[in-house]
């Protein structure tokens, strides 16, 4: 615990500043909050306990404010990057031998706060980050640039950005000049244009000795320049892409100087490379759903980091989530209202409203966040969601919150992976899809034959499991060898089909497939028994979803009393007219 | 979404009232608090946005105070039941037919607030309570009911009584005069003594127009009449009683008028039955852990039911969450303060602190919940926050946070079970169980024999589930019907070992195992390959474990090594000295 008084700088939308303020709360940890009006998000919720400890009414690149703000607190901490960095180091250095901190540093504020400054340091640390360049605001220098990255060219102000506002990209020369008054001649710098596939972010806490601790990456999906969606876990074909990922975010981190959590944005290229986009020294929106979704949130993690208290675990805790921001439509709340009404019929759901004064365009309103049992369920409750905002567009429901499967077709979010070796082998799976479209269970199915289609064996295998699946039933008849091999390159639960061949009865499928040796199990089922496979798969996924158990029993009941119709009708009609 | 403001009638703790401000907050809902001091702990986290809706300083009791509170607001709600009741039906009243509501309605309340009033509705309800009777403040009464309800005897006040004051455990007569003035003369009721094994809570959500949802049952273990510790889920030999339980708690709020949560304490007895102990019409300690542990909090569920909102959903997210109380040691806050430091280093703990302006024995400063993945997980993070409390005895400790395992004795919270047939089984099982060691898991290891001992097969398999078992690995040679027949009691996955007998080789124990009818699978792994069984176990584990995967693969490439190592020594000592 500690006794240390909290000091945020806040502003612009205070939506950060009102969640590490309620984080603060649940720790007896006072707060004081500068912000401009009495009614800032944050200071709706943390009221002063003392005059001494009043709220502050000011602007966050105000030094005299700043100054006001640092003599009442032990900690200063920020909710915004765009700060008065300067006034900031002043005071650190004015404070120096004095139990007084500020966090993150001032020097690394100053770094972040430009980004072509902090371009130049993550480069000069050899981190990842696309070619980027100085540009003056000239036409001339412009047209150089151009010259050397290529077109399009992302132009960006070196400072004062943020949701895409002071970023210009510009697709032929012609446009040069609209750049440089779209960017208000404020200092410039180009970066090449990043073709990349995904948007990919890592949350990384740091303590103010330099230790640091990821939370797992999340998928982001941005809309306007403006942070869309944020699912997490990250899920990819390639099973080493989280922990490079996570290593290069914290690599970046380790670079800066003062404690707290920090934002890490990345592309993921088509080959598989990432770059780093922006660094945030704060809270940031990729990370709002940590407060549902995971064991400690970025919010509580930055106030123990900053106070120096041990940090929290950041492992999630369900097993999908999503954040969707509410984004002010127009200057009425009507639009976010109808969507909160529709996320409170939502199961999973949790509404976050900042308490913000007025309604914008463009403006962060709240957040939702959904948690799930699987990606599944969570795009299921997304959609709805989705379909009631004004912008959803149809492509983008269906890319981000598919309607299920139409039946013969795979899912897009599946858990259960069911492959054979040849298609001669549907009729006997064919039962496992039947009893997974009845426990509604999302699969996919296809052939990978280990003996044809090797490497698309290894391929399927290796992935599984960070694609999202969480068994599979593989079927193969003969010298059967599919269902063991990809046991031996997946973690996952495999279950085994022995398909009854021409010849030898399924024995021979049977005994290759079951006589697995020491270290790799594949758990087999009866020859021909695809719809037990398919019984198995539900079995094995309660284990994280602990509803199918009763749905299950409610199947053997049915069962049960099938065989209990039989039993009476055997009765009135008797053995021999039965 | 709501305009409606909240008042809340706070309180005694103020807690209840701290955490639905909280709540209020992330739905823009405007809440006045009627409470004690300018810093009652509900007022901290909630500043007012305007004068005229500024908290009021006052007693809950004071009726003057109670009318300028619902002057200011539309919707008016209690954190304690001992409010004065009659102050709200005049209110009620006079308000009839405006835009006004009181919830739960002022008669809930005067229900409950008395329990001898509260325990003959319930009984007049056909709901089940212990034998019940009032009982005069005089000896001779007491003597009169003792020899009726006999000895010990629960004689508690009908009014004001909260953790556990206001009761008196009457052991022999010659205690009368002692009881009568321990309970301070006010009006009394007996109860009979219920040697209950076990105490359950059920936190209920009511709508105004009479629908009833409940949350997943919690044990709860009170420790000097307060509560200490809340688990959930419920475990049980008992496959019936979570939804018995669940029914019993739901039928009881049914009974009452007005909108919100309530709390459901029960007694389980050793036959099974259910006793309903009391009923609390307000968030309540059994329903903390629903902050972090469920989809939707008590809090949040009771502010959507008094809002007329839809209620939100009650399921679990998390496999096993438990609340530990934060009760004050003495006036010093430094044991809590101890306490609060151990959970910072816990993962999955969740501090919450009230803002009690100071400690006192026996005041409730905060509370601390845990999320874990499996129970032994729980038990094993609980275990340091129990060893950090001044009070808690060894006993104490080993019974809700035993220690892991002493090698060959069963895990008290297992997740695998391993039986067999015989004990001549027993050299293929141990390696199943050596495997669950190396990935610490835990399990529980004994014998049940189909054909010997069918009662205890049918106790196992259907209790299986309910007492926390996610897989059963059973081994059975020869005729081998365990495996299935376990399969056919429970919803669990289970996997058959085929132990090889004198005879056949095994395959006798493979097709026994293997070929079962269509509708019950069970996972075979090759003969006597006890290993595999455990291998599978993980896996399937990794379900509901996803960092299961990732140790998992870790072993797959220590045997990848091992191989490895040996195709090296292979071909530098050459194949014919190998």
């Amino acid at each position: 615990m500690s006794d240390k008084i909290v000091g945020i700088l806040g502003g612009r939308g205070g939506q950060l500043g009102r969640m590490l303020a309620a984080s603060a709360s649940l720790l007896n940890v006072k707060v004081v909050v500068l912000d401009s009006g009495d009614y800032a998000p944050a200071k709706q919720v943390v009221a002063s306990t003392s005059k001494e400890l009043a709220h502050i009414d000011g602007s966050f690149s105000d030094p005299a404010k700043i100054r006001e703000l640092a003599e009442k607190v032990d900690v200063l901490t920020v909710e915004i990057e765009h700060v008065d960095a300067a006034a900031l180091e002043e005071i650190r250095v004015a404070s120096e031998g004095k139990n007084f901190a500020i966090h993150p540093s001032p020097s690394t504020i100053q770094i972040i706060q430009d980004k072509y400054r902090q371009k130049q340091h993550l480069a000069s640390h050899d981190l990842p980050v696309s070619e980027f360049v100085a540009v003056e605001s000239s036409v001339e220098s412009i047209a150089t640039v151009a010259k050397n990255l290529g077109l399009p060219l992302m132009l960006k102000s070196r400072t004062l950005a943020y949701d895409g506002r002071g970023n210009f990209v510009l697709r032929e020369l012609g446009q040069a000049q609209d750049a440089i008054t779209a960017l208000g001649n404020r200092p410039l710098y180009a970066e090449k244009w990043v073709p990349f596939l995904k948007e990919i972010a890592v949350m990384v806490v740091r303590t103010a000795d330099g230790q640091v601790q990821s939370y797992p990456p999340v998928e982001t999906v941005h809309k306007n320049n403006i942070c869309h969606l944020v699912f997490s876990p990250l899920r990819s074909r390639d099973a080493s892409l989280s922990a490079r990922v996570r290593s290069v975010a914290e690599n970046a981190i380790k670079t800066f100087t003062g404690a707290g959590i920090f934002g890490v944005e990345m592309f993921l290229m088509d080959d598989g490379n990432i770059f780093i986009n922006e660094i945030a020294p704060r809270p940031h929106n990729s990370g709002h759903h940590t407060i549902e979704a995971c064991e400690t949130s970025q919010f509580e993690n930055h106030l123990r980091a900053i106070l120096s208290l041990p940090l929290g675990s950041t492992t999630m805790k369900v097993p999908s989530t999503v954040m969707l921001n509410l984004i002010g439509h127009s200057s009425s709340m009507a639009e976010i209202t109808n969507t909160v009404n529709v996320a409170l019929t939502t199961p999973g759901a949790s509404v976050h409203l900042y308490g913000k004064s007025e309604c914008r365009k463009g403006r962060k309103m709240g957040h939702i966040t959904i948690v799930a049992d699987s990606d599944a369920q969570l795009r299921s409750r997304l959609r709805p969601l989705l379909e009631s905002l004004p912008s959803s567009s149809s492509e983008e429901i269906e890319k981000y919150a598919s309607a299920s499967r139409e039946p013969g077709f795979s899912d897009p979010t599946p858990l259960v992976g069911v492959i054979m070796g040849s298609d001669s082998d549907l009729p006997v799976m064919l039962p496992a899809a039947r009893i997974l479209d009845r426990f509604k269970i999302p699969y996919e199915l296809t052939i990978v034959s280990a003996h044809r289609t090797p490497d698309r064996l290894v391929e399927y295998a290796r992935s599984a499991s960070s694609r999202g699946l969480r068994a599979i039933i593989a079927g193969a008849g003969g010298a059967a060898h599919l269902p063991g091999m990809v046991a031996a390159m997946t973690a996952l639960p495999v279950i085994g089909v022995p398909v009854k061949g021409s010849t030898l009865d399924g024995v021979d499928s049977l005994h290759s497939i079951v006589q697995m040796p020491r270290g790799i199990p594949v758990a087999t089922v009866a020859i021909n028994n695809g719809m037990n496979a398919g019984l198995l798969a539900v079995r094995i996924l309660s284990a994280g979803i602990p509803t199918l158990i009763d749905v299950m029993d409610e199947y053997m009941k049915s069962m049960e009393n099938e065989v209990l119709g039989k039993v009476e009708k055997l009765k009135e009609v008797g053995w021999e007219k039965y």
